[in-house]
């Protein structure tokens, strides 16, 4: 067992209760000692737990007794909703402190969350020349590599010694991760390669530095989507990837950090497309912090849609009615042959398009896929209808042939063709360059249930004096 | 536009034609130059490609003309099934040679895919020290912390000044993203500090290790889960993170591009699982790599278990055939109200599951959910209330308000229901510590069938005189 994290989880849980019993007591120099044994991550964990039960006033108390440096770390960590919040209760002055400390990147990303009021006050105390670098960075479009990138990172001349580089890089003084890859320009900014920190640190000092640089290097353009971004990360594994402009000028980098939050993001939003949940906000706010209207919103379009797809089912049971009314036992049936058949559609289609998603599959496979659905369809189609067989006969009691004959035999084509339907319908909306996850599992149930009902009558029709 | 991204593309679609007719002309010297135009990793894509083409044979030409750097950087880029049939073809000097150069992540890796024979042959060349230390690292389990380690990384004294360090550094001479972080041990091997290399280089020569590691580090144990590993690398986004034993001792550590493979997998399964598929052999295998067998095998259990719940379905529907075949329409919307009914369901339960996986919501939040699902319900089940009317008036031609009202009526209470079970039951399952992802749509979809039809039936007995 990992005993480290859940005793991690005990020790935060006991900090917390005792942190909330010195906050009633007013001790809270004692409350934020407590606090203060914790990184920035677990502290703002803590300080979201403090929103939640005592109030955002009772947490920005806590906040502004954090050291200054910490104050603005723990800031970065919080989720933007407590962001706002905090914001609203503390002074202009103290926005601009933390405003000034802060990262690039997190700087965009908070003032993309904040009403357009604070961020003009916000900007109004920000150096010129930073300010329209910001306004830069707030208009690259939400989702394009421009907007995951940081202008902060190490810039070298070819000319340059391995001594120099180093001493350079000393002076600057960055955080971690944008210091690992720097980048080397020429005059017109134009990026010329790259050198990493591992390798200036095991090389002569006395090298230069364009001995010594990949010119074969991985790049993004701004508008590139993030999701492109975040393949080359996984693809080729670099801790941080350069964004250029159309000229190749270096605008910024993306770190590996940033990647990480986009992969969860598109993770979840491919799974709720899947299963039928549109984000229209595009938001990357939880469950709980969307509200109810915005999540009906969310989820009406593919219901509504269902609905209308459900009006040809309708369709064709209203045509069968006269011989469903004479043998009304089939009717029992239906719900199982149409969920076995979505099922079985969204299996397969849940294959293909995570198989597109990551690149094993291709819309040149089409033709192997059938093939392979086919066969999958009937081994799976043969079991089932055997143990329908079985259930007709001795737990439903239905001594009919007639009756199980067209129920399995229904079941045998329903499993096949929705293993058909359910691979081939995600490989055409790929070949046809949209998203396969916007296919969504709901879509596939529906036809795949017209498709069954239609193969349960004829077989009705078949195997019954109807 | 991403130009760069497509014209890449591009590039390496004519370069591959290129090769294809250079392979054929057998000008297997200029094949390769051509492939030497790009970095390892997309070599390794093309050699899949000639695999694909011209088989194995002419592909193993081609990797044999490789520099010899380059050609264990590719393999190590290969899936594993194209490593075991290349290595099925060169000579076992050739292997030796490979898997000597090769990271000892990687190698593991490799090793654990290949045939027992072949793993055998490898560890007989193998020096002894080497030998155990990859005998350990195979035993651990797989998904846990420990097949995930590397035992290659900087370990430094914490007495060393800055300059010993960076000296040290040097000697090494490791890869890229082992280096980054350096790890400050005691006499006992027990891990006391870590040291990034940002830090080292910033700092001053004479500076003492222990006067900059950082002691209150993350780090994992080697039995942790994997996913529990992601989690921490996505919650504090460094580097790597160091995996210590039960004497907190240092064995290896974990590197970030590991941990992206680990998220991929990991939101692959869960994809996989939410839609009724299992993945028993837990491979990493893509769809086209598992065989028709284990692809029916993988998709029997749900389908099976569903194919129970729905003689419950069955049993409903039989006791209220009397009245089913007295007013026969009530047939057509069956499936409009089941499918809306599963639809409403997997949306509110891919939320909730999602969210789970992301912290969002936890088990403390079912009050909240339940409150939010059931507004949601009711304004969707309103609208769609509303819509089927319409529907049924003047699209269906059925002028029978106790038909309408009979669906109407269901239709709002159905969707209450279903985003009421659908919310509730990932919520359940977390809270006894199982996987939400493992409760699976379709599992929600035939809950909410019975539910559906229960309800249909009610109202009809309400609305009709039946």
């Amino acid at each position: 067992m990992d005993n480290y994290a859940v005793d991690k989880e005990l020790l935060m849980e006991e900090s917390l209760e005792k942190i909330m019993e010195l906050l009633v007591e007013k001790q809270y120099f004692l409350a934020r000692d407590e606090l203060l044994k914790y990184n920035a991550v677990d502290i703002a964990d803590l300080l979201q737990e403090i929103i939640d039960d005592s109030g955002i006033q009772m947490a920005v108390i806590m906040f502004r007794l954090l050291p200054k440096d910490t104050s603005v770390e723990v800031f970065a960590e919080l989720p933007s909703d407590d962001q706002v919040n905090i914001v609203n209760e503390i002074t202009d002055k103290e926005i601009a402190f933390i405003m000034d400390e802060m990262d690039f990147d997190d700087k965009i990303d908070i003032l993309e969350e904040l009403p357009a009021n604070v961020v003009d006050k916000i900007l109004d105390q920000t150096p010129k020349s930073e300010r329209k670098q910001i306004n830069m960075f707030l208009n690259y479009p939400e989702d394009s590599a421009g907007s995951l990138m940081t202008p902060e990172y190490i810039s070298l001349q070819k000319k340059w010694t391995v001594r120099q580089a180093l001493e350079h890089i000393k002076k600057e003084n960055m955080e971690a991760e944008t210091v690992y890859t720097c980048y080397v320009k020429d005059t017109g900014r134009k990026l010329i390669g790259i050198v990493s920190l591992a390798k200036l640190v095991i090389s002569d000092d006395d090298t230069r530095i364009m001995d010594i640089m990949v010119t074969d290097y991985i790049y993004e353009t701004v508008n590139t989507d993030q999701e492109d971004v975040a393949d080359d990360f996984k693809k080729y594994g670099y801790l941080a990837l350069p964004v250029v402009d159309k000229e190749h000028r270096l605008v910024g980098i993306i770190t590996f950090d940033d990647v990480m939050d986009v992969m969860e993001d598109e993770a979840t939003e491919d799974i709720e497309r899947m299963n039928g949940v549109i984000d229209f906000e595009d938001s990357d706010k939880g469950y709980l912090d969307i509200s109810v209207w915005q999540h009906a919103k969310n989820r009406l379009p593919w219901l509504i849609i269902l609905m209308i797809a459900y009006i040809f089912t309708g369709r064709i049971i209203t045509s069968f009615e006269t011989s469903l009314s004479k043998v009304i036992e089939l009717v029992a049936y239906m719900p199982m042959l149409m969920g076995t058949g979505g099922n079985c559609g969204s299996q397969a289609a849940t294959l293909i398009i995570r198989g597109l998603a990551t690149d094993e599959v291709d819309t040149g496979d089409a033709l192997k896929v059938l093939w392979k659905e086919i066969r999958i369809g009937a081994i799976i189609g043969v079991v089932l209808s055997i143990l329908n067989y079985g259930r007709i006969w001795f737990i439903d009691g239905v001594h009919n042939p007639g009756i199980a004959m067209t129920v399995c035999a229904s079941m045998l084509f329903i499993v096949i063709i929705a293993k058909v339907i359910g691979s081939m319908i995600p490989l055409i909306v790929e070949k046809i360059h949209l998203d396969p996850a916007l296919i969504a599992n709901p879509a596939i149930s529906s036809v795949s249930d017209a498709v069954a009902l239609s193969i349960y009558f004829a077989m009705a029709m078949t195997f019954l004096p109807i």
